[in-house]
């Protein structure tokens, strides 16, 4: 019970400054009166706010409710308010298991602590529900920055109010796998289209059409990118673009979904003679496929990926690769962020070049 | 200037309050007498507590200990003191782009989120120097634990005074990559060694031998875990351990390393029937030499990774893996996360068991 006490005096006494703040009187007055809005007393606000102590979901709702209504702001987020300015960056990143995306967090906790800063890191799994939460969180994390790396395509009216809180605490928000400059989100992104295009016309080039597609191109910006670069290449060489090649998957891109559309393309008996896949690990279970069917890779099939991981020089045959410029791209986040933010309108997409590299996998 | 100023406004207020707590007079009394009393400007109490402006180590440690002297209590720092308990956990990991150690990070990431914790994330990119300097920054962090992940083996003792720090702050510290319960540190870490003997006796049963071993032996804690695994199998079945056939590599567990040490043996004529590899990635590299000197795996050479990769498994032929089990490790250190600090004397090494998964490699 003391160490509650502690705490309730810790946010009552930081929430009076920030009334003190605002209207010249001393306070007491928001937390209790956050506790008599919830029916609950002042420890069980504290024991909220605090995170640590268990409370029911029903107590914490209410709690919660009556946090938003009264508009009460405890300590990290009193400091955010007046120092405008976190220490830490928020990476909020779809999926770290896949290669390219530790990379980026390799390199941009690297950069950041050049900084002075920290990262904190969520990762979302691919489910797109727990960024709300997280947005909704971002302003009491004491955060400088928050870099969303999630090419999932989803509605953001639902996130636009979390989103326009965080920046009006002085968070500097920024997307890194999707534009969304339009909301006013700076944006730092592969040229992905331009990666596709070139890889297309390389294939084109060696005699390798029919191309196929494999990507998540209904729910992911990357991949609808990509999808869009090899789409805008067949039709600027006057190839079609045959829709039962485009293998649209719905999960993450790992080898086991290449494996599967390839399979099952080869079991249905669709001609092909290369594969454009949006990412590395797509391509190899996409090469781990025909391969098991005895086809010659890349005389049969011709296969490249997206990405340019270390790994994909060792499998036999390499894999050629639209590489990302990660470095580039960490560097250009880490040189915005902090350079103040631009006025509005000036919101800009910043594209980072890819780079072609070949190896004898097409 | 201007913003320091700022800054120490920012502490003066929260000070004030907590003045105003204890002894009911209003304030900006605490931080000019923290000051007064380490014989130092307002405004290097306010560098010394914001961590990110550098100040001397001689003046940290007045500034510190007049803060401590004087009952101080500013915002983060406040309620790490008082309440013991952080609501963030670091992860201090060697290199989180090899897939083992992303699968950790994800893992952990999401079992924290559950116990409304979150995750910083330092990657040490296998320079030992920045350990020292994460654990002495850890007390000021706010963090509930620190999760040691590098195998690096080190000369502990100029840790041992910042690690004693962030204990007695109520920061519970775990090593999941070496044993370190000998230094009081909570260790949980797979049974590398066990792994290794299985793997052995494997490819001993199958008629694999002479067995090489590639890893890093003298400076990875997991490296010669698994040697030793190799060693005592290979004894216990009578075999000798022939010094040419450690392939005791100084870099990362990365396949350009396995790539060189294999090909480097097979230029040099060293007879070898099988390689154990210490690593997923390091066993792809290896395959890949075998495989561009147009030998047959594993009718020619048998390999066998550790981890247990998704990418294993797609690789041609598949790799044979001993598997870790990064859920069972994470499960295990979140159970004992604040659980209470065992008595002095009880710190615990917990082993997690591996799993021989047979693919083809071997």
């Amino acid at each position: 019970m003391t160490a509650i006490l502690a705490h309730d005096h810790d946010f009552v006494g930081e929430v009076s400054q920030d009334g003190a703040d605002r209207n010249g009187e001393a306070a007491m007055v928001s937390v209790v009166a956050v506790a008599r809005r919830a029916g609950v007393s002042p420890a069980t606000v504290s024991r909220v706010l605090g995170g640590r102590v268990p409370v029911t979901a029903e107590t914490r709702v209410r709690v919660l409710d009556a946090i938003e209504e009264l508009g009460y702001r405890p300590n990290e987020v009193a400091r955010t308010l007046r120092a405008g300015r976190g220490r830490s960056l928020a990476l909020v990143i779809a999926d770290i298991q896949q290669g390219i995306n530790a990379v980026l967090a390799k390199n941009m906790q690297r950069m950041l602590e050049l900084q002075g800063l920290d990262l904190l890191l969520f990762d979302l799994d691919h489910r797109q529900d727990r960024l709300r939460d997280i947005l909704e969180r971002a302003p009491s994390l004491g955060l400088r920055g928050l870099l969303l790396s999630s090419p999932h395509i989803m509605d953001m009216t639902p996130l636009l109010p979390a989103l326009r809180t965080s920046v009006e605490r002085g968070i500097e928000v920024f997307s890194v796998s999707q534009d969304l400059s339009a909301l006013g989100i700076t944006s730092v992104v592969h040229d992905d289209a331009g990666g596709a295009r070139i890889a297309v016309a390389h294939l084109l080039a060696r005699q390798s059409a029919p191309i196929a597609f494999v990507g998540r191109v209904s729910t992911s910006a990357i991949g609808r990118a990509r999808f869009d670069g090899y789409r805008h290449a067949l039709r600027e060489h006057g190839q079609p673009v045959d829709p039962s090649l485009v293998w649209d998957i719905s999960e993450g891109f790992r080898a086991d979904a290449g494996y599967r559309a390839t399979s099952e393309a080869l079991d249905r008996g669709l001609r092909f003679r290369s594969v454009l896949a949006a990412s590395d690990e797509l391509a190899l279970g996409c090469m781990a496929a025909a391969a098991d069917r005895g086809l010659s890779i890349p005389a049969d099939i011709a296969f490249i990926g997206f990405g340019g991981l270390g790994l994909g020089g060792f499998v036999r045959p390499p894999i050629t690769a639209v590489f990302l410029d990660v470095d580039a791209q960490t560097r250009t986040v880490c040189s915005l962020l902090g350079a103040g933010r631009s006025s509005a309108g000036s919101t800009q997409c910043h594209l980072i070049p890819t780079q072609f590299v070949r190896r004898q996998s097409a």
